[in-house]
């Protein structure tokens, strides 16, 4: 199966490539020998297996889906190294785990003048590592009965149990919605004043919330409305569950209005643009349509975990700062491309909250928690609230280690964040909106690599493999 | 009830009056003043409700705790406003809140040349507050079912079934424990050096985990390793469940080796010590001695939520600071006069996580959650998660209503946990261990009242009076 997706990786990586080769990029041989590299791999764990069983258990699952994050990142990594975009490992690494994890924090400044075939790469990392965690999400984790995501396969179940009886037929569907997004948001960019490579680029990386540019001033390069109001609608596209799209492809649209995470998940971003407005509009005294789009968009991308960048919310005043260090940690629905905590157990968790200030007034009363009318059970709630605590631990000890390695309060604790909920950029001078990760040390680089995988594997899945419990018997 | 509160308000606040008598001090006529209004209130509520009903329900309780909290805090500030010790309503109240909920954040300065009688005062009430949390944690918080204190109270009944009957015999050998722990601590600070004056003040201000000094530089003014041991191990002793001294009353002392949350407490407190201890030797080329007993003091200081200073972990480093900051949270055992969010909490915590891993390998299997080896219920469960929740939403809006008022990212966290787990200094060049909290705005002071009573009073007990649902029927 490993030899498989590195297969994809080999097909895809033609891609740049091919570009590298028509454009006689200096970049061609390393281009040349990281395919090469990556088809043997593939083909040698193939051939190797050809005759092994298909057949997975529980405890493969976990390894499979750690060493597919891993073999992809280091796969991918490959390029940066060979064509000395980067100058050390560390460097192509932590580039590369930021793509393929969607986060979109970068160590490359002078983006404008790299290669294309390079920053092609850079945004199909990203794209394939969106299509990853819907897969992930979708097939892996309700295998692995992890987070949340049972109820939202439950939900999903509602419309498609007849329809879908194959994983592999759901997969399929999806990665044809996942196609569509992208196609469309490539034209709405095209459309909306993109070069045809920008739009490509930028529709990868929007539909897979990464937020790699091929700029160094990110989405903000273009200073256009309509390209801003293009990445909005398109960010949360793909911060929806893909699930709910599936209708859509035979012609219905009741779901994804009724579906009480999507409103939950725009109304807090709503909410969120409103205060920063008014904070805006009377602290700062800026025009009401000026911060309306900067606020609208800068909560959307970070809120969304893209981490596109229009405007320098670190101008914004303590307020507005510290209000954005916690927009890092929502997200987006489960089972979309988004990362962070996510909407539907924010749901959960204060549903929780509202039936025990209730139970104090009436201990005997008998409470039903429902989401759309689904019950959600003990074991969902006990499920989400563990990993509430294993997300604030993740961050708590990557913050620590990030003060080990010499960071300041500020950059320790938002570098962890943003990457724990792969949202991109930080705060403070060093990896805030303005800035990148290129200038933190190379021990904080890799402290920040674990941070990225960790959050976008939804934390349990690589933590299960350090526990001595699940190598013994 | 609130008239007997005040009456035992008025009976303590004769001892500084009768101080001020004695030194003809220049507050005498602020404290007669005081005590006049506390005794005349006291009165009058107890004449006006002399037929009133003695029994109380739920919802009575809850009102009682918030006036009695709020009542003790607005009466305790009357001293310093009437003495010009500050010289806003906003001071007067901040201190007073602060002692009360034995957070011991202060915005006096030049605390070394105030009179007496009001440090004496302000030892006093976080005396009062501590003895108050004590009788909250084992009277009130079990009726109200909130939090974890359910696991804690069956954890005392276990000795205490047939030999407490009466909540009122209970509460008076706690009250004796208190009383003992503090004759103890005062001779014990007398004996290491401190003149009696001293001795009474820093007693008062341990015992209740409240950290006020009546020098501007705290237990430092001392500078000696013998205070500082007398104060690291009244601290402990103060963050230990007090019910279970009551069978060292009876002569036995079984219960307090066996019970985990102690062992617990001081492990945790141990492991980061000796964290710190190889930081500071390692990085800051400090000799293993100074750099022991200053990481031992500061850890046991802040781990206790008690917020005395003996040396500037400010200048520590990155490490040094982000661990202090974690560590604000911890607190003490529930059922002591520590805040925080206490181990209890977290051993539950780290039982759910654990679980939550184990049943990632075993979907079918049944996992047994005990403590002491005994049960943790689904409901204790749910208010410990309800609880962690709560609390980080408190930390997060008092830090975003403290960024609008107009700190900076780390003082708003640091003043916002600070203020939440009671436990005094934060971290900065505002609020920091060095500094006080004059400096802050009036608006970010209130904010900060409102913190310390939520932290204090276990959230709930408040949150549950906001609701429309309390008023309604």
């Amino acid at each position: 199966m490993l030899g498989l997706i590195a297969l994809g990786v080999a097909i895809l990586m033609a891609v740049p490539c091919f570009v590298a080769w028509e454009l006689d990029s200096p970049d061609k041989q390393a281009f040349l020998i990281s395919e090469g590299v990556v088809l043997t791999f593939s083909f040698a764990l193939i051939y190797a297996n050809r005759r092994a069983e298909r057949k997975l258990n529980v405890r493969e699952v976990f390894i499979l889906t750690a060493a597919s994050w891993l073999t992809v990142c280091a796969l991918g990594a490959m390029p940066f190294v060979l064509s000395h975009t980067v100058s050390t490992v560390t460097d192509a690494v932590f580039e590369s785990v930021s793509a393929v994890t969607t986060t979109g924090a970068t160590v490359l400044g002078q983006l404008d003048s790299l290669p294309k075939d390079i920053l092609l790469w850079r945004s199909m990392m990203q794209w394939i590592g969106g299509l990853g965690i819907v897969a992930f999400g979708a097939a892996v984790l309700p295998f692995l009965r992890i987070g949340g995501m049972r109820l939202f396969r439950a939900e999903s179940s509602d419309f498609s149990e007849k329809a879908l009886p194959h994983t592999r037929n759901f997969l399929l569907r999806l990665l044809l919605v996942y196609l569509i997004i992208s196609l469309a948001c490539t034209i709405a960019f095209a459309v909306g004043g993109m070069s045809i490579f920008d739009a490509i680029n930028h529709a990868m990386t929007t539909v897979s919330t990464g937020g790699f540019s091929t700029h160094d001033e990110s989405i903000g390069f273009f200073n256009s409305a309509v390209i801003d109001t293009v990445a909005i609608f398109f960010m949360l596209v793909a911060s929806i569950p893909f699930v709910l799209y599936l209708p859509l492809l035979a012609g219905r649209v009741r779901m994804l209005r009724s579906d009480s995470q999507v409103r939950s998940m725009l109304g807090a971003y709503l909410s969120v643009t409103v205060l920063l407005v008014i904070w805006l509009t009377v602290n700062n005294n800026t025009g009401f349509t000026a911060a309306f789009r900067e606020a609208a968009f800068s909560v959307v991308s970070i809120g969304t975990t893209t981490g596109y960048v229009t405007a320098d919310y670190a101008e914004w005043g303590h307020f507005g700062i510290v209000v954005m260090f916690f927009l890092t940690f929502v997200g987006g629905c489960t089972g979309s491309t988004a990362g962070g905590i996510k909407i539907l157990r924010f749901k959960v968790a204060f549903i929780m909250l509202r039936e025990t200030i209730l139970r104090l007034l009436h201990p005997n009363a008998i409470f039903s928690r429902t989401i759309d009318g689904k019950p959600i059970s003990d074991d969902t709630l006990a499920s989400v609230m563990a990993f509430a605590l294993a997300f604030a631990c993740t961050v708590g000890a990557t913050a620590i280690l990030l003060a080990a390695a010499g960071n300041d309060f500020m950059t320790s604790f938002s570098a962890a964040a943003t990457a724990t909920a792969n949202v991109g950029p930080g705060l403070g001078d060093i990896v805030g909106p303005t800035s990148n990760f290129a200038a933190i040390s190379a021990a904080s680089k890799w402290i920040l690599c674990v941070a990225m995988l960790l959050g976008r594997l939804e934390i349990f899945t690589l933590l299960v493999l350090v526990t001595p419990h699940f190598w013994r018997n």
